[in-house]
């Protein structure tokens, strides 16, 4: 009976540890979406409260790193669950730093409410971007739920979309420029904008690839496309 | 005797781990240092030779984290071993990313060997910026083999200087193409090195915080100058 407990307990922790992770992906998301609402809107409110969030997530960091830090050393964990907590220490250390890119666009949104507002573009292309991005974390932090990798893959597809947006964004964004100087500025605040949503891209793509290693047992990063599908396709 | 033979070779374990560690910092170096080289005398050899090695510090971080798992699962490390080896798994993900960003200093070379190269810049700010960073780095990797936190925090204090000078260039750029707007191109390839710099001093700093973790046991993330300061000098 007391070995049924323990194994119990030690069950309710790892489930802990999965539903903290996925609350961490949740807010990290609402931050992003936040972030671009602050920009679009101008709202130095909104802004604000993006960079007070980010405490938030990284004490959820902290707290689960703690977490699977306690429940290797007591639990001894075989090899399956010790892929899962190994999986999502890299994990969380992914979705600080999409944080961290919520703040920097919180902060360039703060920056123009704060200039004279002469050249306040229009964010289509970052909006487009911004969505994209926000489907792969979505999509990976679902295939970390269910450990399901069917659609990781189009994480990864969908992060090429977002580097070529990225340059797209980029080579309009020079135009500006050479069209009127006066726009150089804020033109660089934008691409700054642009650059923090493309990273996020690629950490979403970072936690895909933590699952296919957690649940295929092989490691993809650093490989093809072409491996990845591959790999994801194997029963 | 069985088991003083296994306890000896579970601390060669542990040492071949941190050794990889240390060559992987060594090898990362070598790599933004040779992509400064690249940059500065336009070398497109020497950075094609960057963006090939990019494979070997890629190879490494598989491999260091591969160690690491197989250490936890068979050997079931007690706290000081296993916070060591949670943070090796922490530092190699920066390590990686460090490598990446010389990769993307190396792109720009070539970028600009094969441009018109009508606008050379001198690089004299990323200069000073990457010999900082390559000091951050080695601090933070020697904090790391003596186990010493004793120069940590100087770590995060350059990264302050390494985010100021980061502004600062990125003044002196506004005024380029403002004087020049056919020096726009070119001073946003130098503003991405920037960037790509700045960043590389983050991850150095991230490393010495995992230094100050696995010696003093207290999570200094996301904290300020002061505290780091503080934990650092409690014997």
């Amino acid at each position: 009976m007391q070995f049924e407990h323990t194994y119990k307990q030690y069950d309710a922790e790892l489930e802990s540890v999965r539903a903290k992770v996925l609350e961490m992906g949740g807010l990290v998301e609402q931050q992003i979406v936040n972030a671009l609402e602050a920009l679009v809107t101008t709202n130095p409110t909104m802004a604000d409260s993006v960079i007070k969030n980010d405490v938030r997530v990284n004490a959820l960091e902290v707290q689960i790193d703690e977490d699977c830090n306690h429940i290797i050393a007591r639990r001894q964990p075989a090899a399956g669950d010790l892929r899962m907590i190994m999986m999502v220490v890299k994990t969380i250390t992914d979705l600080e730093r999409i944080g961290d890119e919520a703040t920097k666009i919180a902060r360039v949104a703060q920056k123009i409410y704060e200039s004279d507002r002469m050249f306040v573009p229009r964010f289509t292309e970052i909006k487009s971007m911004i969505s994209l991005v926000c489907e792969m974390l979505r999509t990976s932090l679902d295939a970390f739920a269910r450990l399901d990798v069917t659609n990781t893959t189009d994480v990864a597809r969908k992060d090429e979309l977002v580097d070529d947006q990225f340059r797209a964004a980029m080579r309009q964004l020079i135009t500006f420029m050479l069209e009127d100087p006066r726009t150089i500025s804020m033109s660089l605040e934008v691409l700054f904008v642009a650059k923090a949503v493309e990273r996020i891209g690629d950490h979403a793509k970072n936690i895909a690839e933590y699952v296919i290693y957690m649940v295929k047992g092989k490691d993809v990063r650093h490989t093809s496309l072409e491996v990845m599908e591959r790999e994801t396709q194997k029963s």
